[in-house]
C-alpha cells in the first residue's frame, strides 16, 4: 500500500503508532499544517520541517486555479515546486466548493462553480479530482465530497451522504497516479446513525484511509466530541483515521481519545497572523498591553524561531507595526506548539495516561489568564 | 574613536577599506538594509546577516513612537530587542519629519509635529535626538537636520543649511552615550557651492563621520551624479562618508566612484515586496507572464534563501497569491544581490578597475529584457 499505519499502543479508544508515507515514518497521531496554495503561510518549508511537521495539507481547489495543473506538472509536481521534503495530503476541494454557497451547482455527477478568481466556470467530478491530485503529485488524495453546513436540514445531509458515497465509488474506480493513496470522507453532520452507516459504506471500499469531514462547519463545539467519540472508534482499525479541519488543543485531545490518527487545521497558522500564540498556559493575545515590556519568550522552554531569541515585547511591537516578522514568529511558534502537543498526546497514549492530559488540553485552549 | 574607517585602496576618487564598528570589521563601501521599526521587513535578523549585511539602519522617528524609548531601554536596547548581532545606525528623524510637510513646525531650536500614529504633539531638538539615539543604543547616531524637498526655492534650502549647521553644533555639544558615534548631515540640494560650504562648516566639527542628506527627495536622478562627483571627494578623507537614502545599483556605482563609503536604501526591500527582483541582467518584475513556468532561480548562481531552492515560477505563484513567503524570498534575494554588488564594487576599487563596472551598473538598474 502507498500509505499505511502501524499501531503500536492503545489507551482506551486512542491509538499511537507510525504512518508510513513517502518513505517517511511519521509518528501518529500527527498534525498537518495547512499550506493551501503550496506554502504554509509565512513559513519557508525548511522551517515547517524544523518545527516538527512531516506532512502538510494543500488544497486542490486553490491549486487548480493557481498556479494550475500545467504549471505544477511542468515544474515537477507540488513537492518540488514548493521545495517541501515531507509528504503532502491534498484536500479535494469539496469543502471549499460548498463554502461558495450560491456560486455553485451540484448534481449527481459533480459540482460546477464560478471561480472566485476570475468568474470562469469550473467543473469538478469525482474522477477529475482524483486525476487533478495525481497531477499535483500529492502523496495522499482525498475524494470529492458534499460538505453541507452545520445548519443544513436532515434531508440535505442525507442527500450529501448519498452523493458522497456515489462519488466515492466513482473515485476508487478512477485511474490514479501510481503510489498515491486515496482516502474516503465520511459525512453525516451530527447524526451518529447516519455517520455510522456512511462509514460502513465507505469502509467497504478499497480506500487507503478514511476521514471524517463536515466538522467545524458551524456546529456548536460541545456537540462535536460525543459524535466523534461514537463514530471514530468504528473506523477501520487497520487504516489511518483522519479528522478534517480541527482544531484547538482541546479538540485534538478529544479526537485522539476517540481514536483519530491525523489532523489538519488553519488554527495555529491563521491565529498566528491574527496575533495569537498558543502556550501550555493558554492562548496569548500578543497585542495586549501586559506584554508591552515582557522580556519572556512566547513560551518558556520552546525551541522555535521566536522563542529562541525574541521577547513577547518584541513580538508585540512587530505585530503593532504590522510587520511580516510578527506573522513569521507567531506562526513558527504555534506550529512548534502543535507539534509538541501531538508529541505529548502520543507519549501519553504510549504510557496509557492520556486522560491525565485533559486539564492541560482545556488550559491550552482557553485564553491565558 | 567609537567608529573609524581605514582606507586600503583608491581608484580615482573611489575608496575601499574597513569600517570598525561595534567590534566588527566591515568592508567598505558597504550597504545598510533599512530596518525602520527595528526589523528589516520580512526578514529574521539571522537571515539579514547570512545575506551578507553587517550594519542596518533603524529610524529614531519611528522607534520613538513605537515601541518608545522606555520599552527599548527596559528590554536592553535595540540590538537585544530585535536580536541583531551586527551594528545599527539610527537616522535622526529629520527626513521623516520633513516629509510630514503641513503637519510640522520648525524653528531655530527644533521641530514639532503631530504624531502620524495618534496625533499627539512631538518635539524634536538636536540634543533630544542625540539623547534618544543613545537610549535606543545604536552604534552610529545621526544629527537632526532640516531636509527640504527637491523643488524647494533657494532661500528655503539656504535656511535649511543654516539651521542644520546650528543644530549640528548643538548636537556635538549634547551629552552622548559612551561609545556611540555621531555623524553630521550635509544639506544644500543640488547647489554644489552651498553643499561645499556646508560641508566645510560640518567638517570643522568633531563628527565621527559625515553624511550627504537631501538626495532622493524628488530631484531628477541625472542631476544627482554630477553634484555627488563634485561634493563627495571634498568630504574628510579620514572619516566615513555616508550617502543617505540611495539607491539603485547604478546610483551606488556613481556614488562609490565619487568616494562614498556607506549607503542605505529601502529599494531592495520595498521593491521586493512589490514583486521586483534585482539581478545582474536587470530588474525582474515577477508577476510577468513570462515567468509563469520558468524553472530558473531568480538569479543563477545566487546563494540566497530564494535561489538555493525556488524557481521564478514558484515565486511568481506566491506573489500572485499574496503570500508572505513571496516577500521573504524576494527580500532575501535583493539583499543578497545588494551585498554582492557592493562586494563587486569593492573588489573593483581594490583592483583599480571600477570603471569597467559601469555597463553592469546600468544593466542591473534597468528592467530585464
Amino acid at each position: 500500500m502507498s500509505v499505511r499505519i502501524e499501531i503500536e499502543a492503545r489507551c482506551g479508544d486512542a491509538r499511537a503508532g507510525t504512518l508510513f508515507v513517502r518513505g517517511l515514518r511519521v509518528p501518529t497521531p500527527l498534525f498537518m499544517p495547512v499550506g493551501t496554495c503550496g506554502t504554509v503561510k509565512a513559513m519557508a518549508p525548511g522551517e515547517v520541517w524544523d518545527d516538527g511537521s512531516r506532512v502538510i495539507l494543500a488544497n486542490t481547489f486553490h491549486l487548480l486555479q493557481r498556479p494550475g495543473l500545467e504549471v505544477l506538472e511542468r515544474l515537477g509536481g507540488l513537492h518540488r515546486f514548493m521545495g517541501w521534503d515531507g509528504a503532502i495530503l491534498t484536500d479535494s476541494g469539496g469543502y471549499q466548493v460548498f463554502s461558495l454557497a450560491a456560486r455553485r451547482e451540484v448534481d449527481d455527477d459533480g459540482v460546477s462553480f464560478a471561480s472566485p478568481l476570475d468568474g470562469s466556470r469550473v467543473r469538478l467530478t469525482p474522477a477529475f479530482v482524483v486525476e487533478a491530485q495525481g497531477r499535483i503529485g500529492s502523496d495522499i488524495a482525498m475524494v470529492l465530497d458534499v460538505c453541507p453546513p452545520a445548519e443544513a436540514p436532515a434531508e440535505v445531509v442525507e442527500e450529501a451522504v448519498r452523493r458522497t458515497t456515489r462519488w466515492a465509488r466513482e473515485a476508487v474506480r478512477a485511474p490514479r497516479r501510481e503510489g498515491q493513496a486515496l482516502f474516503g470522507i465520511v459525512q453525516g453532520a451530527l447524526d451518529v446513525g447516519l455517520r455510522c452507516s456512511h462509514l460502513e459504506e465507505l469502509a467497504a471500499l478499497p480506500f487507503d484511509g478514511l476521514a471524517l469531514g463536515g466538522f467545524s462547519v458551524g456546529e456548536p463545539p460541545p456537540r462535536r466530541a460525543p459524535v466523534l467519540a461514537a463514530v471514530a472508534p468504528r473506523m477501520p482499525a487497520d487504516r489511518p483515521r483522519y479528522l478534517m479541519g480541527l482544531g484547538t488543543p482541546g479538540d485534538l485531545f478529544d479526537a485522539v481519545r476517540a481514536g483519530i490518527d491525523m489532523f489538519d487545521c488553519v488554527l495555529p497558522t491563521r491565529n498566528a497572523r491574527n496575533g495569537q500564540a498558543f502556550t501550555a498556559a493558554g492562548r496569548i493575545t500578543i497585542k495586549q498591553a501586559r506584554y508591552r515590556e515582557d522580556p519572556a519568550p512566547l513560551e518558556e522552554g520552546c525551541g522555535c524561531l521566536a522563542c529562541r531569541r525574541f521577547s513577547r515585547a518584541y513580538v508585540r511591537h512587530l505585530y503593532a507595526c504590522g510587520e511580516i516578522l510578527a506573522a513569521r514568529l507567531l506562526t513558527a511558534h504555534n506550529l512548534a506548539f502543535y507539534a509538541r502537543w501531538m508529541s505529548k498526546l502520543r507519549a501519553a497514549v504510549h504510557a496509557g495516561t492520556l486522560d491525565t492530559l485533559e486539564g492541560e488540553a482545556r488550559t491550552a485552549t482557553a485564553p491565558a489568564t
